[in-house]
């Protein structure tokens, strides 16, 4: 393998992780458990939707023209003829000119009506009610499809379910959909210096962190995870489930071993069950990554430093699940801030460097990638393109947060 | 039951809201499904870490006095005497005068070496390092304690864990956690017009879109739900429910019920077994919502519309469920973006208006609060204070993401 890395640009990187993505896997579910899944299938209105003229307030169901120029001191005299009935329909109920018919908030527009005066507009005499405002035609009244039309697409395939979306999908009658079956992600750790988070770690030795916080992430964001715990550097026991883990899974990442030693391992492995795609890329922290392909499905190969390994997970294995997933609209997860103190990039690489937010002031948390802090200390990070040489104090930026 | 509602404060509604709400109720749980979950105690490091001082880069330890002065053509000649296996210590390997030993990322720095040269700024002869570049004291190198000191508090009660503390976790060996239990919620959905999501919807009726809404929304914000059905303007049946719900619960949403009898008979109801401490609040939607309190357990009485639903949602029941969950700094979901469109408001209320954000443009999704689509179609909304009279197109604006 070779000594030092080949170095490519983060959206090429991205491109070739998302190229080799599988296509996503269709499965039926219940829609009660379907939040945060990604839709693999429209989802039209099967009705329209509310399905009749109804009420948004409490009122009078009337004609607008028997209102025209009512006001407080010229009330508008009307003969109420029954009331609206919540959740029934009733055939006779008509309002006629001079008539009014009292309705609750969503009860159905009753017949001959075109408006509906608030209650707090009326005043209710012996058997005459006194219309205080004019309304025009239509006011206060829902029409049938108003929300949603018979056939509308109203969620489409790609879109990931939000607890609104089970809403509309309880309005529709929707019970079951289709979404992306989860990716199921293998995690490998390598590094003979790791120790299960159990153990007490020897002189040399560390737990393992970064399997516990890559197995999180993932659940998260959606995915099943399989943990094959900690490889030592035996080429051949490292080959054998990696084997495994490529038959199980659908994307294997390999948690490094931030050493070259290893690197060039988990390289060697690859190479020689398939093929190494990219091995290194331009972006800080995150610059000795490896991916590649083993029998059609992506294998990860992510820096030691925990770091390096978290940024990798969010601009490079992310994108490729998304893929996975059939995502076509990533969540909004951004927020604007005023950085706190100047940020120094090199030229040439993307720097993400690690923030925290405190009322609207983005401070920047330097420190090696080594370290486990500035993840859990920061709020999200602030993206440096590769052209720039560094944002000043003051700048106002966006802080993608984690 | 009054007529007309008496409005208050959205301030002074949030604030009788997380006065009445049960305090946190801890429990141990396994760290691997803790994701996600309020932490009940303060986590310490369990030990310096990483523990050892390492290297940070894949090179040569060394004297940092030993490179002073060398460069490209004038390299320092190293013996090299040894090389660091990982994952151990060997307490033989010292770096003296004029000698170094070969260390791998995440090595344990030898006796004697202050400093590590990255491989790439050396060159190997037959028995001799070139070393090109000086390196100072501690380059290159990780402390015994850099990323956490023992004993330091790095995770403090009141945080909700996210993957990243995951890894920390792992890192100081923590194998379960005292988190706050799961708020037990339980939701009635009150309406004649309602039929359960499963029914075709007869003349008049309308499927129950907002029970799914909340379930969905508090199951991911971290909450156990229970869901009583579809409750009639039956004031026994009403009562029943109910009071199983409070025993059953931690906290009651009755989700109405628009029409002011619906929220007479839910004010009623709460009136009858406990007390009603607010019925109206200014805010646009969410006008009618009711916070009451039976056997101290909090039930809201949440408007029918499903705008107005899911904003009290948002705006007062996540207020409450934090202070059960003990939640310290409520987790960041805001981003910035510029009015496409101006928003009209009403002095003396907070008005909520949903926004689709495109390019950084948020567009005001203006709808009657009964539509569901205005929440579908958004990706947040925009938070008009009592005091404003509206926001002018071009503003620039904080969106608080669904």
């Amino acid at each position: 393998m070779s000594r030092f890395l080949h170095v490519i640009a983060l959206k090429d990187a991205v491109a070739t992780a998302t190229r080799i993505a599988p296509a996503p896997v269709p499965e039926k579910m219940p829609v009660g458990s379907a939040t945060g899944r990604v839709l693999a299938e429209d989802i039209p209105a099967d009705m329209d939707i509310p399905g009749f003229d109804r009420s948004v307030v409490d009122g009078y169901a009337v004609r607008s023209e028997d209102t025209t120029g009512s006001g407080d001191t010229t009330p508008a005299h009307l003969q109420c003829s029954g009331m609206v009935v919540m959740g029934s329909l009733d055939p006779n109920l008509t309002v006629t000119q001079g008539t009014c018919v009292y309705i609750p908030t969503g009860g159905v527009l009753p017949k001959g009506a075109d408006a509906v005066v608030m209650l707090e507009h009326t005043e209710e005499t012996a058997d005459t009610v006194l219309v205080k405002r004019p309304v025009s035609y239509g006011e206060n009244v829902l029409l049938h499809d108003d929300d949603f039309s018979k056939g509308e697409i109203v969620l489409a395939a790609g879109r990931k379910l939000t607890p609104q979306d089970m809403g509309f999908l309880a309005a529709v009658g929707c019970t079951e959909v289709t979404v992306a079956k989860k990716p199921v992600v293998g995690i490998i750790s390598t590094g003979n210096e790791l120790v299960p988070a159990t153990a007490r770690p020897g002189p040399g030795q560390v737990r393992d962190a970064n399997a516990s916080m890559l197995a999180a992430y993932l659940a998260e964001y959606g995915c099943e995870t399989w943990l094959y715990g900690i490889v030592r550097d035996e080429r051949e026991a490292f080959e054998t489930v990696t084997s495994r883990a490529v038959r199980e899974c659908d994307v294997v990442l390999i948690s490094g071993g931030s050493s070259k030693d290893d690197r060039d391992m988990t390289a060697g492995v690859i190479a020689g069950r398939g093929e190494v795609l990219v091995h290194g890329i331009a972006i800080a922290p995150g610059k000795p990554t490896i991916i590649g392909r083993i029998e059609g499905k992506p294998v990860i190969g992510l820096p030691g430093h925990p770091a390096a390994a978290f940024v990798v997970l969010i601009a490079v294995v992310t994108p490729l699940l998304d893929r996975m997933l059939g995502l076509k609209k990533p969540v909004l997860r951004a927020t604007g801030a005023v950085l706190g103190e100047s940020i120094p990039s090199q030229k040439g690489r993307e720097e993400y460097a690690r923030v925290r937010i405190d009322n609207g002031v983005a401070t920047p948390l330097f420190g090696k990638a080594g370290l486990l802090n500035t993840l859990v200390k920061s709020d999200g990070f602030v993206r440096i393109p590769p052209g720039c040489e560094g944002l000043e104090k003051g700048t106002f930026v966006e802080v993608i947060l984690w």
